[in-house]
C-alpha cells in the first residue's frame, strides 16, 4: 500500500534505539501495553513534563541534552523515594519540521543516561506538536521501605548531597551567552544527574533517614513543602556550600550567591532530613540549616538573621 | 511569607479531587513518587498523549470531555491486554488563561469514568503551557496472563466488540456543526468508553483469544499493524455492522459509510483474532474479515472485491 504513515518508519526506529530486554519483560515495546513480572518490594511511579520555551529553550538545548534531562528529573524522583529504576515510558509531541536525526539524537541522550542505571524505556507515544515540543515521561520503580518526606520535627537538620545553584547559575550563563565560562553550571544544568547512586547507602543508613525529597524547584520552594505551614526553618548561608562558578557569576552580575542557594531549582540533588544527633553519619553531605518552631523561613548570614517575606522561586502559574 | 505559587493550591485542590485511597496504596499522592503494594500476576503499563488541535479541538470539547477522553484512550490500551486497571498519572499542560473551574471540570471529567473501573489518579504534573493544551496520561494495571497482538496465522477472523466510523462520524458532525442530529456519534467521539467491561468474559474463554488490540486509528491502521507485511485481510464490508447514524451521516456527506468503518479512528471498541472455528463462542462480537495468506488489504463488497491501493488513516506526520 502507498502512503503508510512515516510515523511508523519513526516508532520502528526508536524501537531498535531503545530496547534493552530486561529480563522481567513479558510483553515488550510495541503492543498496547507494556508488560514485566513485578520486582521484590513495592513498586514506585512518578511523571513529569517539560515544555518548550517553559522549561527549556532549543537555543542552548539540544536533541539530546533534552532526552538527557527528561529522564534525569523523572529519575530523581525515584531516587527521592530511596527507589530502584526499572523502567521509562516517553511521550513525545513535536512540529512537524523536526527531523529523523533530532529524534534520534534525543534518544541517544535518554538512553545513554538510562543505561547507566539499567533503566528500559518500553513505550509511550510520538506525535506532532504544532506549536511547541512537548515532553512527558513516566517512570516505573522499586523499593523495599520507601523514603518519604515524612515528618519533620523542629531541630531536625537539612543536608544536601551537593552543592545548590549551580543549575541556574548554568541557565543564567547560558542566557547572557557566557556559558563558556562556567562549564560546570552549564552541564549542571543541561545534564543533571539523578542521585540514584545515594539510594543503596541511603538503605543502610535508613534507621537516621527522617525525610528525603528532591531539590527541584529551589531550597526554600522545596523547604517550604517539608516544613508544610507547621514548622519554620532557617538556612545557615554561611555554612552552605557554594560552587565557586556561583560565587564568579555572581559577582559578574551584581548578585547575591546567597539567592543562587536559596532560589535557584533544578539541582536535582537530594535534601534530607536528620536528626542533630546524627549529622556526623552523613559525612559526605553539606548542612543547609535547621527546622524551626515557629512557622517563619529565615536566612543566617554574616552573623545576622533575617525572614524572608517574599516568595521568589518558580511560579509557572504567577 | 507573601506571593506563594498558586500552583500550590491548585495542586492541593486537585488532590482532594481525585484522591480515593486504594487499599494497596502505601504512599499517597503529593510525594516525590507514589508507591503501592504489588497486585497479584504480572504489570501493565502504556501511555498516550493528546494535543490542543491536533487530537481535539476547545471549540467542541468540554474541560470535562478531555479529562474523560485522555483516561479513556489509556483505559482501553489496558483493556486491550486483558488487564485490570488500577492507577493513573496525569500531566497537563495549560495557557495560563485556564481556571480553577476549568481544572476541577477535567478531573471530575476524569475521576468519574476513574471511578467506574477503581481507577484511581496518583500522580503527574502541572505546567504551564502557552500555546496549546497538553496532556498526557499514563496508566498501570496488572493481568495474570496478557493478552497480545500476536501471530495472526491466515484464515483467522477479525472481531470487533462494536460498531467501527461512529466516533469519525460524530467528529465530522461535530466540525460541520451538526452534531445535534448525530448523538450517539458525538458521544462515543467525545466520551468513548474502554472496554475493560469485557476484559473478564475474554479471560473465560483465553484459550480461542488468538489476538487482541483496541481499535484507536481505524481499522485498516490496526490490521495493517496485525497483519504486520506478513499477511494480508479481507474486509466484509457488507457484513460489517454499520451504525444508521453513521449511513445517514455518509449519504448527508455525500461519502461512503464503508469508508467510516475503514478508515474512521477513535472508536476504541477491541478487535478480536479468533480461529475460524471459534467464531461462535463470540456471538456479541461483530464479523469484520478474514486474514489472508498474500498479503494484501482487500475490501469485500457487493459482491466484488477491490485492493486498498493508498493509506488514509491517521497521519500526524503525513
Amino acid at each position: 500500500m502507498q502512503n503508510l504513515p512515516k510515523e511508523w518508519n519513526r516508532i520502528d526506529k526508536i524501537k531498535s534505539l531503545v530496547q534493552r530486554h530486561n529480563p522481567n519483560t513479558v510483553v515488550g515495546l510495541g503492543d498496547d501495553g507494556f508488560v514485566f513480572r513485578n520486582f521484590p518490594g513495592l513498586s514506585v511511579i512518578a511523571q513529569d513534563m517539560m515544555i518548550e520555551e517553559v522549561h527549556f529553550s532549543f537555543d542552548y538545548t539540544s536533541a539530546s541534552d533534552l532526552g538527557h534531562k527528561i529522564l534525569a528529573v523523572n529519575l530523581s524522583d525515584l531516587a527521592a523515594m530511596g527507589a530502584t529504576a526499572h523502567f521509562a515510558q516517553v511521550s513525545l509531541g513535536l512540529p512537524a519540521h523536526l527531523t529523523q536525526t533530532w529524534l534520534d539524537e534525543f534518544y541517544q541522550g535518554m538512553t545513554q543516561l538510562g543505561d547507566q542505571f539499567q533503566v528500559e524505556i518500553v513505550g509511550g507515544d510520538l506525535c506532532l506538536s504544532p506549536k511547541a515540543t512537548v515532553v512527558d515521561v513516566s517512570v516505573y520503580g522499586s523499593c523495599e521501605t520507601p523514603f518519604t518526606r515524612g515528618n519533620v520535627q523542629p531541630g531536625q537538620l537539612l543536608l544536601a548531597s551537593g552543592p545548590l545553584g549551580l543549575s541556574h547559575a548554568g541557565l543564567l550563563a547560558l542566557q547572557n551567552k557566557i556559558g563558556d565560562r562556567y562549564p560546570e553550571s552549564v552541564l549542571r544544568h543541561k545534564r543533571p544527574t539523578p542521585r540514584l547512586d545515594l539510594v543503596s547507602s541511603l538503605h543502610q543508613q535508613a534507621h537516621a533517614v527522617r525525610a528525603l525529597m528532591d531539590c527541584s524547584d529551589g531550597l526554600i520552594n522545596d523547604v517550604t513543602i517539608l516544613a508544610h505551614n507547621r514548622l519554620g526553618f532557617q538556612v545557615w548561608a554561611e555554612q552552605a556550600l557554594i560552587h565557586p562558578e556561583v560565587a564568579t557569576l555572581a559577582k559578574e552580575l551584581g548578585t547575591s550567591p546567597t539567592d543562587f542557594l536559596l532560589w535557584g531549582g533544578e539541582d536535582y540533588q537530594l535534601l534530607l532530613v536528620v536528626d542533630e544527633t546524627d549529622r556526623d553519619r552523613f559525612p559526605e553531605w553539606n548542612v543547609l540549616g535547621q527546622f524551626t518552631e515557629t512557622p517563619v523561613i529565615a536566612v543566617r548570614e554574616d552573623g545576622k538573621v533575617r525572614n524572608l517575606e517574599t516568595f521568589k522561586g518558580w511560579k509557572h502559574f504567577g
